[in-house]
């Protein structure tokens, strides 16, 4: 059974209904009550009262609105939870004396990686150029790129290094340190890079046992000192996401930190010198141990938004999830006992298929609902056991959608909307492509 | 056994090796060969010689560039293939005496929507209120959003609605209906409203045997004629996509048909003037039967790219998949018989999963290889059996991946490149959001 499935709070703290006073319309706020919109009691009691309609398609007009008036479906993110996991992330790191090194991957903003670096814009993980781009852009720097070097990229690459103080490559063969070195750099700039090692999650990277990684970590040390320099050994710990609970996810923790470790002590006993080791993900970053301080850095990403698929393997608890979907009741289906909603996996993404006893979310506040089935648009909720009562769904009601893969959903939305207390306080805009 | 697993070819007509000669790099063409990438042999036969670098974020600079030479993943659409399959599709409902009213939510580019509409662009359907008002904005007209009408977007389409020559919804419910009453139009225009009529699918729509079914058809047209008309019905065979062979499809295809054409029987019996009757889905047009040419009109939407579920389904041949995802060779594991390459989800989604013998798509030119996994930006590749010759695909290597649903890969891509004799000849860009 799922940990969440134990939980009976229906309003993680997403929602003003936790607030003494529900949040009420306001003077001034736009309410057409010929939209008619409804929403279900819970969601209703949440983001306040009727919502509005729109007719615009700018996102920073909704900046004010209630949540509630969100045309769906809406990706939407409560900025005190995902500020609240940037804020335990980096208290976790420092009293480890590690230093963060937050992925931005999941949300692909600059205003989550701003929270995620404390404010500091340095020292951040991407894995595509458009990551890089967009926030060199946007004043990021320290930017590691830690993706196996792509060869039709290395142009573009050699563009950035030349730009920002530090923007560090990934490699794990000699044809990517040899492609590297093919580019050289001008005004004394050296390519810094990183190794990849794989501590067993079977992805990219060189196993730590293999002799070749000790020779690859040499030969970029040594090899053309003023081209190239090792900058640091990087692990990716993504074995952790088939844990289920915290034991598991330690032990992952542990073998993948003691792996690292062990070999940046090969690289010493052989005269390599490494300033820097780095594991991550979200599982053991969320349930460090103690030998992970002995690394220098770790980079994690998802815990910004965090999942339920973290709260399955046992990451977080289900308050800790700062995104939901919100969608619309758009059909009452009584002979097949189904709603319809409008959100389909354009707004979800197909993740977590066949991984939730209620299909591919988690309906907030109804725990007895199950998502069964998505096309491009359309949702299909119905019971997970019994008949429904349609009369608590009016058409046009509001439901919010907790994702299995944050990630995932993100990935659909080229807004995101973030609200505190029940109203949209910014829109972010997330890079997309490669 | 897969029909595509029969073929035995391996350059579909997407790559100019088809061609006498294959292509040459022409001078002028900006060649930087430190960039080192490496086609596999079929592929680079296919798009020809060695890709140059690339230093720039703009889609437009890659016209007139090779297909070879594009960054990865790249989502690339073969025009001819894609022309060709819009004009099959004409051909079929003017032989039938058939209107073509196809669907945008496939590919979702002004690009796309002159190529089906023959360059009228006149009569589509779209599926959000954002293809609504891009295809709007982009001088389409004749849209129909066919789309169970939702509360919260009324005012923007009543703004549509008092724009367009005829923008037209679609309900299957009194409320909705009540919704339209309750925002009248200005100047004398009516809601033109088309009934959704469920005929197996099990999405929207009304049954058709369902006396309300008959009612509320009724109300819609006579219930305040100067305010709303009905302007027709509405059915959607998506069941044709658990279909094997054209056999089933045409099964289904007939009693869609067939149950549509009842229903506008019973309509005509009890004085209710309809003038149009659609169904659709790509299967069934793709095989329409002879009864199709008793309604006014279809809306199949994904024939222009097709996709292997359709070549499964057995709506079209592999020739006639009109789109690939590009991605490059990144990673050898030999101790694992692994390659990795530059697409996961976030490149191809996760559609697919479980379906295909070759895992999440097919490799062109490869059917010995498997997709067996992906996470957000790679992709892991194995043979299907035995060991893999890692020499055949050295790093940077390009390969191209046929997909399982277009309609979930294109819309990972914020970028479509098209192209013609291995030359780059277009950028279309999608609409996204709602």
């Amino acid at each position: 059974m799922h940990q969440w499935q134990h939980q009976g709070r229906l309003q993680p703290r997403l929602f003003p209904a936790r607030r003494a006073e529900p949040a009420m319309p306001e003077e001034g706020d736009l309410v057409h009550s010929q939209a008619g919109v409804q929403t279900t009691r819970p969601v209703q009691a949440a983001y306040g009262a009727t919502p509005g309609s729109h007719c615009s398609r700018g996102s920073a007009m909704w900046v004010g609105r209630r949540v509630a008036e969100l045309p769906t479906p809406a990706f939407v993110v409560d900025e005190a939870v995902a500020r609240r996991n940037a804020e335990r992330m980096l208290q976790r790191c420092r009293a480890l004396g590690l230093r963060l090194r937050p992925h931005m991957k999941t949300h692909k903003t600059l205003e989550g990686g701003e929270l995620m670096t404390g404010g500091t814009r340095r020292g951040i993980v991407v894995s595509t150029l458009a990551e890089a781009r967009f926030f060199a852009a946007g004043g990021f720097d320290d930017i590691l790129y830690a993706y196996p070097l792509p060869f039709d990229k290395l142009e573009e690459c050699a563009v950035l290094a030349q730009r920002l103080e530090a923007f560090q490559v990934l490699v794990d063969s000699r044809d990517a340190l040899a492609q590297l070195r093919r580019r050289r750099l001008a005004r004394g700039v050296r390519w810094l890079v990183w190794m990849k090692l794989d501590c067993g999650n079977g992805r990219a990277g060189l196993r730590h046992t293999d002799p070749g990684a000790l020779e690859l970590a040499r030969a970029i040390a040594q090899e053309a000192p003023e081209e190239v320099a090792l900058a640091g050994i990087y692990a990716h710990c993504g074995n952790t996401y088939g844990c289920s609970g915290v034991p598991e996810i330690q032990a992952v923790a542990q073998a993948t930190t003691a792996a690292t470790l062990e070999f940046m002590g090969t690289l010493q006993e052989a005269g390599v010198t490494c300033p820097a080791s780095s594991i991550g993900s979200t599982p053991s970053c969320s349930h460090p141990v103690a030998d992970m301080g002995k690394l220098t850095e770790v980079h994690p990403g998802n815990y910004i938004f965090y999942d339920l698929q973290q709260v399955t393997i046992g990451s977080c608890q289900l308050e800790d999830v700062a995104v939901r979907v919100l969608t619309r009741v758009i059909g009452h289906y009584p002979h097949r006992n189904q709603l319809l909603v409008d959100c389909g996996w354009a707004g979800l993404s197909l993740h977590g298929l066949g991984q939730l006893p209620t299909g591919y979310a988690l309906i907030e506040g109804h725990p007895d609902l199950k998502l069964v089935g998505m096309t491009q648009e359309h949702g299909r909720v119905e019971p997970v056991v019994g008949a429904l009562d349609f009369s608590k769904f009016p058409l046009g009601s509001l439901l919010a959608l907790i994702p299995y893969h944050a990630c995932a959903t993100a990935a659909m939305h080229p807004v995101y909307y973030v609200h505190a207390e029940g109203k949209v306080v910014a829109t972010w805009k997330p890079v997309r492509g490669w």
